[in-house]
C-alpha cells in the first residue's frame, strides 16, 4: 500500500541520492506517487525535481499547485534551467528565470543562443576562468576555496575575454606567488567551438582524456566548458535513444508514463507498422491462385520472412554502429558489402540446406523444397545488400539510420522472400 | 587503392588520437590493414593495440611475427594488460606480464583474484594513497609532480594498509606545512568493496558525484580506485552489448570480422530462430484444411504476426529498462501490468477498427473483418502479458531478458496470433 511504501521510503530518505530518489518517483505508479513525494525534505525534492524523466515531472506538476512549483524551481542554478527548460511549461520557466541573478541569467540567454543540437546550449560553467593579469597568488586563494568537480586546469583569458591558455593546477603550485599568469607559459588551450554538433563534441572530450575542454565562440572568446561527465550523459543518452527508437518508443516513455500517451507514442509506430505489414499482404494476394492449390507455401511463409528479417537486421546493426563512429566510407562500402554477402551466401548455404531437408521430411516433396531452400538463398543476400545500403541511403538523405532502418528492411525483406518464394512457387510448384 | 589510403593516414598521424588509430584500423578491409599499420610509429601502434577491438587484434596478431608483437606488448601499464589479458594468446600474455615490474605484476595478481564481473578486476592504479604518518609538506610535494588525472583527493592508509580517510586536495592547500596528516580531520571515506558487482559499482560512482571512489578488500585495506571514466565506459559497454544482443550479434562483432567468424556468429542465431519459425509454421499447418478454402486468411497472416510483435517489442523495451534501472519490484509489476494492458486495448480497439475496415474493402467479407479484429486486439493483449512477465520470469531464472527476451516474445505473439486467427477463421468462415 501507499502507507508502508513511504514508510520504506521514509528509512531510505538519509542514503538516497536524489537522482534515485527520482528513479523510485518514476517506478511509482501515478496514483502513488504525490503521497511519497510528500514525506521528503524540500532539498530532495529540489534535486530530484531537475533529474526525474520529463514525463514523470509533467505528471507531479499537475498533481503540484502553482506555488508548490515556484518553491521548487526557487533555488536552481543556471545548468539545471536550461536542462529542464525545454520540459517544463512556461508560466513556470518564467519564474525559474527570474529567480536566477543577473550574472546567471545572462549565462541562461547566452545558453539559448545556440541550438539544441549544438554544444554551446549545454556548457557547464562551474569552470575557473582567470584574467591574465592576476598574480600567482590570486589563482592560489581560488584554489584554496575550493574548486568544482571535474577541474584540473585554469582557463586563462585577456582583458577582451579571449582564451588565451590553460595553466594546469599542479603547475600553478611550482610557481611564484608575484609572477602575473600573462608571465607564465600557457599552453595553446585545444579549445571546441560551442556551435559544433553535440555528440562530436562529447567524442571530443572523451578522447582528449582532459576532464573537461573549454568552449569559445567564433571570436575565440571564452564561454564555458564542456565536462567528460556531460559528454558520457550524451553519449548514453544517444544510446538509450536508439534502443528506443529500435522498438519504436518516443524518448520520453517512462514505467508509469499516463495510459493515453504511451497508447499515441506507441500507436503511431503500429500504424507505421500496418502500412509495411499490409504492403506484404498485398503482395502475397497477387498469388493467390497459387496458395490455393498449394498450402504447403502458406504453411512455410513465416520461415521465409523470418529468415531474411533477423539476418538483415544483423547486417543493419554492424553497419549502423559503424556510420556511429565514423568508420564508414565510400571506399570501403563496397568491400563491406562483399563481406555481407559472403556471410550471407556462407549462411545461406548451410540454412537453405537445413530447411529443405526439414521441408522435405514434413511434406515430402523435392521440387518444394528446392524452392523454399532457392527463396531463402536469395532472400538472405537480398538482407545483406538491403542492410547495408539502407543506413547508406538514409544517410544521405539526413534520416538517422537506427530510427528507421530496421522497418524500412524487413518491409524490403518480407516482400522480396514472399514474391520469391510464392513466384518460385507458381512457376515449379504448378 | 591501399596506397592513397596509406598516404591519408600518414598526414593524418600527428592529429590522431591512438583510440581513432584503432577504430581506422578496425575499418579498414583486412588485406588493407598491415599496410597501413606499419606507416604508423611505433608508439601510436603500442596504445592502438590496447584500445583495438578483440577481433581485429586477433587479426593483426596473426599478420604479424610474435618477435613484432612482443615489442607492442613491451611497454604497457597493468591498467592495459589487465584489460587484454583475456583477449590476446597465453604466449603473448605471458611476455606482457614478464614485462611488468614487480609492484606492476603485483597489482596484475591481485586483479586476478577477483572475476571479471567484480569491480576488484578493473581497478585504476593511478591513485594517490599516502600513509597518515607522513606530514603536509610531503602531501605537498606529491601534488607539485602532478596527479593522475580524476584526482581529487588523496587516500589516506594506516601502517596496516587501511583506508582511514580521504583528503581533499585543495583542503590540503590550507593546511601548514608541519602537520600530519594523522592529525587532519580526513572524513570516513565512502568506498565500495573490491568483491561488488561491476555495473552496481559504476552506478555507485557515478551518482557519487565524486570523479572517483576508492576500493577495498573484506578487511579495509585499500586496493585501488574506480573512475568516473571507467564507470561510463562499463555503463556504454552493457548498452552496446544490449543493442548486439537484440540483434543475435556476438559482443565482438566488428565491421571486418573474418567471414567466417562473422558466419557463424551470426549462423548460431539463425538457427535458434529457425526452431521458433518452424514452431509457428507448425501451427499454422494445423489448419490447412481452412487456408485451402479461405486464401485470404494466408494473404492476411503477417498483419496479424507484426503487429503483436511490434506491440510486444514496446512493452519489453520498456520493461527491460526498468529492470536494468532497478525501478521494477513484486509490488509494482501487478498495477505495470494493468497498465500495459490498458495501452494495449486502447491501441487494440483503434487498430483493429482501422484493420478491419480495410480487410472489409479489400475482401468484401464482414466475418472475415470480425476475425481479424478480433485476433488482432486479442494478440496485442497476449503481447503485453507477455511483454511485462517473461522478463520477470528470465531475471527469476538469471536469463539476461536483453538477450532471449525478444525471440521468447515473438515466438509467442507469432503463434498465438496465427492460432487465435485460423482458429476463429476455421469456426466462423467455415
Amino acid at each position: 500500500s501507499a502507507n508502508e511504501i513511504a514508510t520504506i521510503m521514509q528509512s531510505a530518505n538519509d542514503t538516497l541520492a536524489p537522482d534515485q530518489f527520482a528513479l523510485l518517483i518514476e517506478a511509482l505508479p501515478q496514483n502513488k506517487r504525490l503521497d511519497v513525494w510528500t514525506t521528503f525534505p524540500t532539498a530532495m525534492q529540489r534535486a530530484a525535481f531537475v533529474d526525474m524523466g520529463q514525463a514523470t515531472r509533467g505528471h507531479l506538476i499537475t498533481l503540484l499547485s502553482d506555488d508548490e512549483c515556484f518553491d521548487l524551481l526557487s533555488q536552481l542554478d543556471v545548468d539545471e534551467v536550461i536542462e529542464i527548460a525545454e520540459e517544463i511549461p512556461s508560466r513556470l520557466l518564467k519564474y525559474a528565470i527570474k529567480c536566477l541573478d543577473d550574472s546567471q541569467r545572462k549565462l541562461y540567454q547566452q545558453a539559448q543562443q545556440f541550438s539544441t543540437d549544438a554544444v554551446g546550449h549545454w556548457l557547464d560553467y562551474n569552470y575557473v576562468r582567470i584574467s591574465e593579469k592576476l598574480k600567482v597568488s590570486s589563482a592560489k586563494l581560488l584554489l584554496e576555496k575550493g574548486l568544482a568537480p571535474y577541474t584540473e586546469d585554469f582557463y586563462v583569458v585577456n582583458k577582451d575575454g579571449v582564451l588565451t591558455g590553460i595553466l594546469a593546477i599542479n603547475r600553478l603550485l611550482q610557481s611564484d606567488n608575484d609572477t602575473r599568469l600573462s608571465a607564465l607559459f600557457c599552453p595553446e588551450a585545444p579549445r571546441l567551438k560551442a556551435s559544433g554538433e553535440l555528440s562530436a563534441a562529447a567524442d571530443a572530450v572523451i578522447l582528449s582524456g582532459k576532464m573537461s575542454l573549454p568552449i569559445v565562440d567564433e571570436n575565440e572568446h571564452f564561454l564555458g566548458r564542456f565536462t567528460v561527465a556531460t559528454a558520457y550523459e550524451v553519449k548514453q543518452e544517444l544510446q538509450t535513444e536508439q534502443i528506443n527508437n529500435a522498438a519504436g518508443l518516443s524518448t520520453d516513455e517512462e514505467l508509469f508514463s499516463s495510459v493515453s500517451s504511451s497508447a499515441k507514442n506507441r500507436g503511431i509506430w503500429l500504424g507505421v507498422n500496418l502500412v509495411t505489414a499490409f504492403l506484404a499482404s498485398w503482395f502475397i494476394g497477387l498469388f493467390e491462385a497459387t496458395l490455393q492449390q498449394v498450402v504447403a507455401l502458406a504453411v512455410l511463409m513465416p520461415v521465409v520472412a523470418s529468415m531474411g528479417g533477423v539476418s538483415g537486421s544483423q547486417t543493419l546493426t554492424v553497419i549502423v554502429r559503424g556510420l556511429a563512429l565514423g568508420q564508414i566510407t565510400e571506399q570501403n562500402r563496397k568491400v563491406l558489402l562483399h563481406k555481407e554477402l559472403k556471410v550471407s551466401a556462407l549462411n545461406g548455404v548451410i540454412w537453405s540446406l537445413v530447411i529443405g531437408s526439414i521441408t522435405f521430411l514434413w511434406f515430402d516433396s523435392l521440387v518444394l523444397s528446392l524452392v523454399i531452400a532457392m527463396a531463402i538463398l536469395f532472400n538472405l543476400l537480398i538482407a545483406a545488400t538491403s542492410g547495408v545500403m539502407i543506413p547508406a541511403l538514409l544517410n544521405k538523405l539526413n534520416i538517422d539510420p537506427a530510427l528507421s532502418g530496421a522497418v524500412i528492411l524487413t518491409t524490403i525483406t518480407d516482400i522480396f522472400g514472399f514474391v520469391v518464394f510464392l513466384g518460385l512457387g507458381s512457376l515449379l510448384l504448378l
